[in-house]
């Protein structure tokens, strides 16, 4: 019986390292899912001259999940890749809802002095198909004094709605049940309004729910200064990819930072990947750590409806990264085999 | 002799007291100045219903450099003061240049472990009067399930050029020589081909000035991970706001964060604040850090020419905040009689 059908993603550099043992845990908790390989990325592109072509497109959407590795080397031209594979599937399978949770492991350190593992656990909830990631802008007379350059930030109600509701009910589900807002009300005061008029809306939906909103400058600021007042935050779209970077670095870099582009009806398949990217300098070492890849399977694993597996395997990563040796070497397939014998037992 | 004129804006909260110590220090090294005092802000707005009368800002106009405080206060909608006066008067005297210097002096700490003083020292360009901050944008179908909201990000090679050469010639007149360019060119691929293309092309009347070039979310992380590598960085005016927080907070907080908003040809007054706000809970007591609205006032005295001034005035600040008993109390007005004491000796 298949349980479901997951289309790998490998991608470029040390994507297909940390790939294969994120799908190696799956395949130790989950018997029964089919995989199905794509090659994309920068060398698919520079063999090709092709990003994502439609029959490819059309192949994953048949999937319920992607689980991705990492896309990019800089012989790409900045934005080929981003806009035309993982933006696209972002929005054309109307990923909405960007899930970044951010905890300081047990065995991890914070650049942040005096944190200890366990006080900073949050989640971001990033918008995942609105604002200024629309591409909406142009260049006029390039090259020339007269140059002018544009972006449109493009925001819905229909679209902050859902992920606002989302977020709050991620909050309702975990223990502090607190959730803030992130924006910049006092300057973008068009798009603000209407994050903060929907946030005030539907935040009378949940009751049991308190709420905050902090400007991303403030957020930034309390991001290195008090990150564990933070529970779930939501946000738009570039705000959340600077605010997750942040909350990456104050739980000790991108080493353990997983992430969704989710699509939680279902309706499309979800995308799963690290956020670190394709570290083409370390790529072909089996040196990689595949932990923020395993994370991301256990996101997988949640929204296809799997929590006691999603939950085995994030408690087996979190062993697997307090029992290790600080300044030892890691072999990339090592973490993966340990981390898979720990979640099937 | 009038040496300079500068017109006082003292604001709300804890604006008044800070900007008192900020003109006592002028007052001590550069004598001649003439301040004429302008009452604005929360307190204005609510008596007047006013922000910023067009004869106020006449005058304004009339001088060599504006001392501001603070403005703002929660009872206030978000965005009225901030677009009706600072804001404003950023775009209306054309203060293309947004300087904020970060440095971890002695007797501060940074939150990041192992960083000493000294270890960072950095300086944010932010472009002061184009982007998101211009205000376009609109809403439609307000509080309707239809409704949309925009803001439009307008650069123009003009308002790049001019603030990417002034970053370039403050890095050239530093020791390490180095800029960097922080955008998300891989996305905002408009704005950012934009200002990737003009960076190249003023950086080949640099030669002696290295360069780099790193996205917003990337750049956010490494502020974190590792801000020693900063010497100059050069971005547009929202992720300069949200760049120069994180720069504030690794080197301990806003205490210490002076800024400038300058129009350096002198067409128009520059403003100098400190980036902390009003703080309307311990207004009024007298115990207020004016660190920054002091280091504010070094920025202004550099602009107007005085640099050994400037300089006077910052290193007793270094000193004044060096010598204090870490967790004793401080007193607003006694902070800037030690340091106008130590600046004019
Ligand atoms: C690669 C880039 C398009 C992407 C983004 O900006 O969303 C990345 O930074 C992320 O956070 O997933
Ligand atoms: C108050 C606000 C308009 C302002 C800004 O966003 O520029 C502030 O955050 C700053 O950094 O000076």
């Amino acid at each position: 019986m298949t349980v479901a059908r997951i289309a790998v993603v490998a991608g470029d550099g040390i994507g297909t390292e940390v790939t294969a043992q994120a799908r190696k845990v799956i395949e130790a908790v989950l018997p029964g899912v089919e995989y199905q390989e794509y090659d994309l990325g920068a060398r698919f592109y520079h063999r090709t001259g092709e990003v994502l072509p439609q029959s490819v497109e059309d192949e994953l959407a048949r999937h319920d999940a992607i689980l991705l590795g990492a896309i990019g080397d800089p012989s790409v031209p900045p934005g080929v890749l981003e806009r035309g594979l993982l933006l696209k599937l972002r929005f054309d399978f109307d990923q909405y809802v960007n899930l970044r949770p951010s905890r300081l492991w047990p065995g991890t350190t914070s650049p942040l002095a005096g944190i200890k593992p366990g006080e900073i656990d949050m989640v971001v909830v990033r918008e995942g198909t609105e604002g200024l990631y629309v591409g909406a802008g142009g260049v006029l007379h390039k090259d020339t004094p007269a140059e002018i350059a544009t972006e449109e930030s493009l925001n819905t109600r229909h679209g902050v709605e859902r992920v606002v509701r989302d977020a709050f009910g991620r909050a309702r589900r975990r223990e502090r049940r607190h959730l803030t807002l992130v924006h910049k009300t006092n300057v973008l005061t068009h798009a603000g309004g209407l994050w903060a008029r929907t946030f005030r809306a539907v935040a009378a939906e949940f009751p049991d729910v308190t709420t905050e909103y902090q400007h991303i400058d403030a957020a930034s600021m309390f991001m290195v200064s008090n990150p564990q007042r933070y529970d779930v935050v939501v946000t738009d779209n570039l705000f959340g990819d600077i605010l997750t970077d942040i909350a990456a670095a104050v739980t000790g870099g991108i080493g353990m930072a997983a992430s969704g582009s989710v699509n939680p009806e279902r309706a499309y398949p979800s995308t799963f990947e690290p956020v670190h990217g394709s570290a083409p300098d370390i790529a072909g070492q089996g040196i990689a750590d595949p932990a923020a890849a395993i994370l991301s399977a256990a996101l997988l694993l949640e929204h296809l409806g799997h929590p006691d597996e999603a939950r085995r395997v994030s408690e087996a990563v979190a062993a697997e990264v307090a029992s290790r040796t600080p300044g030892a070497p890691l072999r990339t397939a090592e973490v993966g085999d340990r981390v898979a014998a720990t979640a099937a037992a």
